[in-house]
């Protein structure tokens, strides 16, 4: 019989292999890791997944993270209701709040439509936002969904299903990164910085 | 103030950030997947990790995992007890035994001497190893640490500790590997394979 690591050992590196990203060497790895370090490091890890998943549920609203009734930017009086900013993940969310300046709501897809990977509009968040823009508060919709193909079809799929008269669709503006080099930037997105130049 | 994430999510992400191998970005990623699957898979990882905690212990003798009071190789009368092979980690035993012909006893030291990390002999397990060998049963100590600059000078470490009359202390060959292309190894693994070249 080939050697066998102990049961509850195998179980370990089939729930770590069952990980985005994560190979078998990679999840090996990490088994290993929480065997050789201290009892308490390991199970703070266990107790950290058991936490989160007691706490912390998408917002009824938006479908940010929270571990409230509302999420806190749903929650905030003092946002922009007439703006909402359509996002692929709650991750998006963190970036849009980093770089500082909407103060608009948000409304989070859960993915993008993607008919190679099986998820069509039925496995989004997409009946809660047109119930939130039926309300007719919303007077702007900016589409930040991912600059890639699956991102620019769900984008325009949504524009199409949401289009009505005094409502305006927006999408992000493509162009250069800034502290990019124009050396390294895909031709692509320097044809769309190119069509999409300002007069200084 | 700056956006935050819940104090359950980021205690998630912090947890996952000290895994070896994961940056912050994979850390979010991983909570953020752990978030989204189903209860069930989630908490089933963090059983996973608790329960190989509370089973899985290090073989008194070899440093092997097991869940029984010696490991499977130790505990196996089958075993040849005049051969022992000195390792540096658990997985090095699961390679020895899918290559599938050696049939003595293993050592794991737990690690290779390094300066630069802080690891001396003490942090190793060589006190249990200078003492298996005094019992004066094993024949041949065959240093299987890994062929960098660390394994290699814990196994001249080793031996000159180890060394006395009956005793061999061998090294595994350095070498070509196996269905390599010689365009592709590197230039002391060739110089080793010529230095070691035999006759056909």
């Amino acid at each position: 019989m080939p050697y066998q690591y102990p049961p509850s050992l195998n179980r370990l590196i089939n729930q770590l292999t069952s990980l985005p990203g994560l190979g078998g060497k990679a999840a090996q790895r990490l088994a290993f890791h929480l065997l050789k370090v201290e009892r308490e490091q390991a199970l703070s890890l266990a107790q950290a997944i058991q936490e989160a998943r007691e706490r912390i549920h998408p917002c009824p609203v938006c479908g940010n993270f929270t571990d409230q009734r509302l999420c806190p930017v749903c929650a905030d009086a003092g946002r922009d209701r007439t703006l909402l900013c359509v996002v692929e993940s709650v991750a998006d969310i963190i970036a849009m709040e980093r770089s500082g300046n909407y103060q608009g709501l948000y409304h989070v897809l859960g993915g993008a439509i993607s008919p190679m990977d099986g998820i069509g509009p039925d496995q989004l968040r997409i009946a809660g936002l047109l119930s939130r823009v039926a309300e007719g508060q919303v007077r702007e919709i900016i589409m930040a969904t991912n600059p890639n193909p699956e991102g620019e079809a769900t984008a325009e799929f949504l524009a199409r299903k949401l289009k009505r008269p005094g409502l305006s669709i927006t999408r992000l503006a493509h162009g250069m990164p800034v502290g990019g080099s124009l050396a390294f930037v895909d031709e692509a997105t320097l044809e769309l910085a190119m069509a999409g130049r300002k007069e200084l």
